[in-house]
């Protein structure tokens, strides 16, 4: 039996393409015929260091990264960024768009290192609908939105239009949409729903932004140290990082005029799987992931 | 070519037995005959709830860990824990032992959280041996100490005498001797040293010297909540996980009586490697990891 025998569409951990997965395994058995694992090489190899210059690279072309950002792979997962952002950013104010659970989740985080405004929120709908007609403060640091809430199947898929910086979560639709990535003072997700395995979080930030703090912050907790050290500072979550390369390499074979339009393929071709395409909708946050 | 061809005898990630890299190949292809790579599993499936809960008994068994004391495989590196320590654990004042550059790094880090006090430095010997002779003040909330530092060579082989509870960072010689847990409030380590790939932080930690904070926490950066959740709060690093279990798997079956001599077996059985003894010694921090 192959791996691909069974299809999971949960809202966690989300499918590789068969490619990924099988130089994954390639580069755990034996890396590049070197006679040693990747999980055994140092991390400051000039093997090692080719997979996260050439990982950031693609994550900057597919992206269209401007050299104003610089794109991370961080250990800690996700929700370690819902401190993160408020102890790098938060200097006065922050807002935040509460579009559902992970939303809400990020909100609470930042209460603890200052001022936090909600500029609105679905709660009392269950989070049926993203906020709509809302007014965005001018005098805050950033706005931070959560673009897909996996829970409730809702998306942003456009770049909002904000006076100040926009800061996303965007876990599980990250690459699935061209983004104008000089409205983002920060875009951050868990690799494991559309670009890796669990274990690495990426982050796209803007230098400038994080150049300075109000706070003292733990050299691991600060985005400075991390851009300083080009993302090597500690030992990176290696193997995560490998796989994540894989998936920047297949998603760029994909070609241009396609790539933004994977998930409408995703759908076009699920004519072979026993879910109807009411369904395929529903679990439109994992469908970049899905093999076509 | 076989991947045990190279030896790596670095200070960062190590070398792992051969059985563990052929369980993780098989995990990230195809696991247990499911049809489905590790990477794509939900972290809540039943399959990788028993992947966490036996590396955590593995752990407690091999190390004899009491019912007081708590497993977790968290993200975020080693280096993470030089600020999660002093987080929740400096409430009054903290004692460090600099052993080495890392000790000196984690006691840097544990400046910003409230009074850190230096015990004892060998720095002015470029830590060429561990301080000794030296006083433990009794008014401090535990002394932390760096059991093994790679870069000297130099290595704390019992459990210090301590009126005050310890915390450790044992990356490097975890599993390599036994340990009296109850001195411990806390041990931890990055797990590519002796235990896994990079990407995973075992932690070792007494419940009730975490079950309070004087200051508010990040939920991320709470034992406590670890501890709450089993482990599970956030997507743990799953594969690195996986990884480690097949490591707590063949230190078992190495058999009890010898499983502390592993150390020694290597160096008695390392006469096929163009290696003296002499450097093998050198390479003590690493060598459980090398193949027998």
């Amino acid at each position: 039996m192959t791996h691909q025998a069974l299809y999971n569409f949960g809202a966690g951990p989300a499918m590789l393409p068969a490619e990924v997965v099988r130089a994954t395994a390639q580069a755990v058995t034996n890396y590049q015929g070197m006679g040693i694992s990747l999980m055994e090489m140092g991390h400051r190899t000039p093997q090692f260091k080719a997979v996260m210059v050439e990982a950031q690279d693609l994550m900057r072309e597919l992206l269209h990264i401007p050299a104003t950002h610089s794109v991370l792979f961080l250990g800690g997962g996700a929700r370690l960024q819902f401190s993160m952002v408020p102890m790098n950013l938060l200097k006065h104010k922050a807002a935040y768009l509460d579009s559902g659970h992970w939303a809400h989740q990020a909100m609470d985080e930042a209460r603890l290192w200052g001022e936090t405004i909600c500029v609105a929120s679905t709660e009392s709908d269950n989070y049926t609908h993203i906020p709509h007609h809302y007014h965005i403060p001018t005098d805050v640091d950033y706005l931070h939105i959560t673009t897909n809430n996996t829970i409730y199947g809702t998306e942003l898929r456009t770049d909002i239009d904000s006076p100040v910086p926009l800061v996303a979560d965007m876990s599980s639709d990250i690459l699935t949409r061209p983004i104008d990535i000089s409205r983002y003072d920060l875009i951050y997700g868990g690799a494991q729903k559309n670009l890796s395995m669990a274990g690495v979080t990426f982050v796209i930030v803007r230098n400038e932004a994080v150049i300075s703090s109000i706070r003292p912050l733990p050299a691991m907790l600060s985005y400075a140290t991390h851009i300083q050290h080009e993302g090597m500072y500690n030992t990176p979550p290696m193997l995560p990082i490998y796989t994540a390369l894989q998936t920047l390499r297949w998603v760029k074979a994909q070609g241009e005029c396609v790539r933004w339009n994977v998930v409408l393929k995703s759908v076009q071709n699920c004519s072979m799987l026993p879910l109807t395409r009411v369904i395929f909708f529903m679990v439109l946050p994992k469908v970049l992931t899905v093999r076509l």
